[in-house]
């Protein structure tokens, strides 16, 4: 032990040992037990403290994490298949990578607090229009391989799920192929082969395919387009630089990684993957779209668009359950284009295109046989029988290449690669580089005429892009300033310390599909994590591959599936979901094959036992499973969780425990006690990952043993069925949680699990004299989270929640999650990470909120005009030359009259207008002509 | 070469080729080298570019540092001495020391965009005082041996110069005994033995000594206070946490190291030093002083204090030069303060403690004897001529002892050290550590009672400290978000990439006393960096010890009189400074033990030519040297400049040139070839490394050959006369440069230079309508730099230059460098990093503010009521209920009517008085008691 003058777990909890004292006084209880004991069931406690190591000093915790690390061997790659070394732009790794104002903030749901991470991702969706050619882009999915997975989605909803086929125009990358099977098979579609028919939703064109090579397509695309298939291109963002966009070559939907764009590759993840769309699909489309509308002044504001479509995923027919996005990797990629520019990107693109065209060009010269004719940045050699000689020939120096079979051996180039490279790479073929040659690359040269948009350009000097990032950061309200109390979304603090690691060479710069002994420090740090997750729920295995919490669920019902299955029960298709449920659920339900059928809540929240008993044994025969959510959505932990799995159990079907509330039970209670047969958790949300403006999230899920076969695979470890691309999902972000658990311990997870609780009952009672708490346990008690009824102050003054929402930008605060799990209402996770300054800072401002709705009531305040109804107020407004409004500027602005005016956060536009935006769809920039004519 | 898409030249240069073309336009030159030939006399161009290595893109860069400094060997060091192991909290590293907020802010002199980084620097004299116990502390000194100098300084001017001698209680570490005794050699004071006189200014009491042993200093003390001299203790200021404070013992000066807390040992800096003083010696004490004053609302608001005596250093009968100050490093180590807390730090310090009292009693126990019987954390063992073996036996174990000389080894403990090392150093003396025993600390233990002010408690949790470092932060106005145009400053660009490399653990973790051995890779970059800078000032060699433009003055002035008295030529000291030099220049020549001339200077503020004539002659005999700026403190490149350094040359004397200006020359002439003997850089204007808000500095020389020999040495090195604590004085800041032109190339540096000359005479031109341009040279061109005459203002308008800076803030400015060299004027150095839209920004506010003073001159606005004498303009003004202002709301706080209102910089208090804050002089919180009493 180093001297660290107080644990972690006192650096990562907030409240002190007097702000405990003080809050149980508030709650009126004598001790945190008491609080515990009236808050979880006594039939679900954990009776022993968990079986972790000892909690580690934030230095010996990086330390050990550091000695791990160095296990591992970062050569060079030249693996490629989706993965390719970059140079982080120490300007963007500085200020957006690791600055906490761009990784702690949450998903731009408020508008208004969000406008400097809305920019970049509308810049971003901007970037791959121009890239793809297609006019709506989204902001963005996991990753290549369940972006194409989505891509048939589309496909399959564009053709109400008539077409059963999938084809393919040249060979994806083999994970690729992998996830598109794991996704089509539940479904009942097929994705093999070159035919295309009537049959058809798609065909995927692969631009390039696996081996590098451009093919000749058009006869394939043509006939899709002749009979209806949806044409999707699988496409390399930067080699799309120097040649066609895929609009123009008849793509529907392009997708692909936006990876090489300045993104570690983190041995697999997390990155950000693209899709773009033609209009007619725009809202078929997954995932997250930014789009343009005004404030109530008539300013332009950004917000996310169709967001109904997200929130509330077609339940029960859904083909896509993607519910998070990578947004902190997509405004990398985004920094990274702004940074270079067109002109930039393509003399890198050029510069990678001329190193492949001479290692190709002095190959053949030497007679060894290349596959394929035109290419960007790969080349692939056929010499037969001796690929894996040439590899371990290759990593002799220092390099890696990657073995496609026994004969065939692929090199790809990236920004990193240099001439010294060519020339160890060609020696290994008893050949020298050949002379710089004119493009390989299909189709027509680019030219000069994209991203022409300002932003594209303005930013070229360092202290131009600083500043620029710092602009955006500071139009933004993130965990650096403030609390953000949302219900469900758990936003604790990202230690620093947990987040050092991820800028590790040895740990950002691992290609996920080096050989395995290259990853010893990675397996070691893997296995670790995985034991304590084990640990921490109650489970027998861990898989740390899906890359979001959906994707976790996914993985897990697919688990279910493949156990029903094995025992010849393959009919088991039944999954039981309370109504009460995030719509997540039953979508992924749907994509694993099931049919959902909806269990009813009781009015006070909890799932109707009666109703559960009832269909359950309705459906026994063919019951898959029941998924439910603990402690529940509506925070309380319902009595007789262990009876509702006995009941499952009884009727042959599997309980699915969605992990969304677990920051409730860690320490306390694990899922698979209680009976569960398998879980996910969110990283991102109990164990410190931060939600970095709107993703990267991490949703491993842990199993009891019978389900462990079923678990996903890679087809890199030998196995497939994989659920994300990479085998272990987004493992560069992994050494968060492993140093959160590492430094808090088994006491301080427990402890972190108490005060949430208590910071949560704490907020109810401070505030339910002014708004009714609902839903609370059999002793009165909410667990981690409250949902507090503003509908009082509709029913009294007129209020409605979305008042109450923006009001509090004013006070300086995030808003809770809004009119989830019922409508007007606002949930609050405190967490444990706020000291009780903020909270009673949170607490003073919905109680003075109140008092203004009062005012409204009482009339002293028009509806029409009151600081709640025009919040948020923008420093332009507090300081127009006429003040029209029956409160004052200072009311408007300081409403807590705070000492200190410069601290306060001004919110860069007024109330945005949701419903116009959606009803005119903008979501990427004009090019620059068009500022000019609008000037003109 | 990877690809890079553009050079770093590109990225580091603001203007590009287009702005560059606009701007030489708007000059009215057709090119560069037309307005660079306008500007600089051909006699001292360079005519040929310069010798350094070709550029480097950022990535290349990093490798090649990267593999240099992996030859470092970083062992876990016991070697004490004054430096000592870390931990730096991941929450100060990431948000503090890694952030550019804080890093690239300019010295606080503008109190009203600086109150963030002054409360902090408040906070740090609160901690020094309350470690102290001496009731004013100021915000900082460069090192700890620096320090002392400094405090024998104070010593002297208060006996006004009358006593000779120093004596010493205790032995301070070698190192500070040599600079201790270099500083006082030329004022011909001796320091030695521990006789006390009434010829003695000074005791310095080592507290403890180099040996870890706090001694019995109470006889020494009493005589000392007896006989009128100072006692200055010499206090390790972790220790002071676990005893009494040192006034209580008769202290009246303290100084010593901060680095302890929390900052690296960085292979010798830098850190910043403490140095309190008692009442009746405020005035005498050199550096900055953050004080408390009001602003025109009576807001409480900081500043520095006391500023004219900083910046009117007594010129020609100084004994201190001090200029700069170590702020970054200081506030570094405030917030490790504020991070810990008392109870923390007496945790981390008693654990340490702890480690040397086992390790002391395990050796005692097996025989071995240990020096002293009070101690803190530092054993020395006495074994007769084995200290070598057993310092080679530790390093087996991966451990650095402090072999003191044959038979005497020393061992450390810092919070880094664990029982581990305590069991494996004691085993390397066939012992075993001992039980924990009772404190062997002198004096009364410490208690709780200190550092009772609630900023040392309020940041206990990490999401507290990450919001209290941002708010700080936001309060200031540094270069993330605006043009800081400082005249003779050169605020441009610290690029990211430079900036990265000074958090490598093998560039922080190495201990300046480490062997030679294991330092080969920083010593690589250090003969690397001296070879560049010698090439580029056209010297032959160069010494990178000085931590500070001051200290290299100094040492450059040292070297010219050690050549003198080699050569018996002893009697030469007089030193013509023309009366335009920078106060630092006399301090340095009388601290050198010369005397000073001051040369007059013509109106357009060149040096007389005749004067300098006339006084040369006159002094020939003992002209010891000609110190002088180029281009001038007045902007300008005068002619001639080669024919003043023949005439100094032919009366025998040498020629210093301050290299405060060098950011114009760089690439187009160099001082060696035009004549120069010696001349300082600073490393923080010229080549990149940041103000961090007041420091560090880094100031290194350039000789030419004869002078060589008379270059500062180190007692490590086997040599002394050193200047500094460390070797290579502020070592680890020193990639920051050997980045900048690494990454630049000769091409680069010479276009970085032409670009700040074409910007400063864009903004010359642009403004030279509105305010007359003084000085210029005989094309009319001025240099980098420009200096413009508001006293146009203030006859027609009575507008201050006071009321044009403060007013700038409101446009979102840094005001220019206030009032210097010309009362009544700003000078403006734009440098080449700021893009051509941040310079019309400027241009187009400072154009604005001339309208608005228009309208004061014609009665539109009243002179004691308009937006310039009110500036600036705080929210709460602008916000306020009653707005009695001849001028709007949003012209007060948006003059240039911003579209984006988030985006502006608030500033957190009105204009600070400065006088009433000097005549009440507060310099440290007060603790929480009189908080308490205030509230009863």
């Amino acid at each position: 032990m180093t001297a660290a003058s107080y644990p972690f777990s006192a650096r990562h909890i907030g409240p002190g040992l007097n702000d405990v004292r003080a809050m149980l006084a508030t709650i009126g209880v004598p001790s945190v037990e008491t609080l515990i004991s009236q808050a979880v069931p006594k039939s679900i406690r954990l009776d022993r403290p968990l079986a972790l190591p000892a909690p580690a000093s934030e230095a010996e915790a990086l330390a050990e994490l550091s000695a791990t690390m160095a296990k591992n061997t970062v050569l060079k790659s030249f693996i490629g298949a989706g993965y390719h070394g970059v140079h982080v732009p120490p300007v963007i790794q500085r200020n957006l990578f690791e600055n906490p104002a761009w990784y702690t903030a949450y998903t731009p749901y408020q508008a208004e607090i969000s406008q400097g991470r809305l920019e970049m991702l509308f810049n971003f969706q901007t970037l791959v229009t121009e890239l793809t050619g297609l006019p709506v882009a989204s902001a963005s999915l996991l990753d290549e391989a369940t972006a194409v997975a989505e891509a048939v989605g589309i496909a399959l909803r564009h053709h109400r799920d008539k077409r059963t086929k999938v084809a393919l125009a040249g060979t994806p990358h083999p994970q690729t192929l992998d996830v598109v099977r794991t996704r089509a098979e539940p479904l009942g579609i097929e994705v093999d082969g070159d035919t295309i028919d009537d049959n058809t939703a798609a065909l995927l064109v692969s631009w390039p395919d696996t081996f590098g090579v451009y093919g000749d397509h058009k006869a394939a695309i043509e006939k899709a387009r002749a009979t209806g298939a949806l044409v999707v291109f699988i496409a390399d963002p930067l080699g799309l630089t120097l040649t066609d966009a895929p609009a123009r070559l008849g793509a529907d939907i392009a997708v692909g990684p936006m990876q090489r764009f300045g993104v570690p590759m983190g041995f697999g993840g997390p990155h950000a993957a693209y899709c773009a769309v033609s209009d007619r699909l725009t809202r078929l489309m997954p995932g997250r779209l930014v789009g343009q509308s005004t404030d109530s002044k008539g300013r332009a504001g950004y917000r996310l668009a169709l967001q109904t479509r997200e929130q509330h995923i077609r339940r029960d027919k859904a083909t896509s359950n993607i519910c998070t996005a990578q947004a902190l990797l997509a405004n990398m990629a985004t920094a990274y284009a702004i940074w270079h520019g067109p002109a930039g990107l393509q003399a890198i693109a050029g510069r990678i295109h001329a190193l492949a065209n001479r290692l190709a060009a002095g190959l053949r010269a030497s007679g060894v046989s290349v596959v394929g004719a035109s290419r960007f940045d790969t080349v692939t050699v056929e010499e037969k029988g001796r690929a894996g000689a040439i590899a371990a020939a290759a990593e002799k120096t220092g390099r890696l290449l990657r073995v496609i079979d026994a004969d065939h051996i692929g090199i790809s180039f990236d920004e990193t690669s240099t001439d010294a490279d060519l020339d160890a790479i060609a020696a290994l073929f008893g050949a020298k580089a050949g002379a710089a040659a004119s493009s390989t690359m299909p189709g027509r040269p680019r030219g000069k005429e994209f991203l022409t948009q300002p932003v594209f350009h303005d930013n070229r000097s360092e202290t131009e892009m600083m500043r620029f990032l710092r602009r955006l950061a500071d139009k933004d309200l993130a965990l650096d300033r403030a609390m953000i109390p949302l219900g469900s979304c758990t936003m604790k603090l990202n230690a620093a310390a947990e987040m050092m690691p991820v800028s590790w060479p040895d740990i950002a710069n691992l290609h996920p599909f080096a050989p395995a002994g290259h990853s010893a420090g990675y397996r070691v740090m893997i296995d670790e994590l995985e034991g304590w997750l084990a640990e921490i729920t109650g489970f027998d295995a861990v898989t740390l591959q899906p890359n979001a919490g959906s994707q976790g669920e996914y993985a897990g019902l697919l688990a279910i599936r493949g156990y029903h299955r094995s025992r010849g029960e393959g009919h088991r298709t039944v999954c039981l979901i309370p109504s009460s449920a995030h719509g997540t659920n039953p979508a992924s339900a749907a994509m694993a094959g099931m049919s959902v059928v909806v269990v009813r809540c009781t009015e006070d929240g909890n799932i109707d036992v009666d109703d559960l008993k009832a269909k359950a044994a309705e459906h026994a025969q063919n019951l898959a499973a029941l998924m439910f959510t603990y402690p529940s959505t509506h925070g309380v932990f319902e009595e007789g969780a262990r009876d509702l799995c006995a009941l499952i159990h009884e009727h042959g079907g599997q309980v699915y425990f969605d992990g969304a509330n677990l920051n409730a039970l860690v320490g306390l209670a694990r899922p698979g006690d209680i009976g569960a047969d398998v879980c996910h958790m969110n990283l991102h949300k109990t164990f410190c990952i931060p939600h970095g403006g709107g993703g990267p999230g991490v949703g491993p899920i842990g199993v009891k043993a019978h389900l462990k076969p079923y678990l996903p695979g890679h087809v890199t470890e030998g196995s497939g069925h994989a659920v994300s691309a990479a085998p272990f999902g987004s493992a560069s972000i992994l050494p968060i949680t492993w140093m959160y658990i590492r430094m808090m311990g088994a006491s301080g997870l427990k402890q972190a699990t108490e005060t949430a609780i208590i910071s949560a009952n704490y907020v109810a009672t401070r505030l339910e004299a002014h708004f009714p708490v609902l839903y609370k346990g059999r002793h009165g008690r909410v667990a981690h989270e409250c949902i507090l009824d503003t509908r009082v102050l509709k029913d009294r003054a007129g209020i409605s929640v979305d008042d109450i929402a923006k009001r509090l930008i004013d006070y300086g605060f995030h808003a809770p999650t809004m009119s989830f799990p019922v409508a007007g209402t606002l949930m609050v996770e405190p967490t444990e990470s706020e000291p009780k300054s903020e909270l009673d800072r949170f607490c003073d401002a919905m109680i003075a909120i109140s008092g203004e709705a009062a005012k409204v009531a009482k009339g002293e305040w028009p509806l029409a005009d009151n600081p709640l109804v025009n919040a948020p107020h923008t420093a332009a407004e507090a300081l127009a030359g006429q003040w029209t409004h029956p409160y004052s500027r200072l009311e408007a602005a300081y409403p807590a009259g705070d000492a200190d005016t410069s601290a306060k956060y001004w919110p860069p536009v007024s109330r945005i207008d949701n419903v116009a935006g959606d009803r005119n769809l903008v979501c990427s920039c004009p090019p620059l002509s068009e500022y000019l004519g609008a000037a003109e």
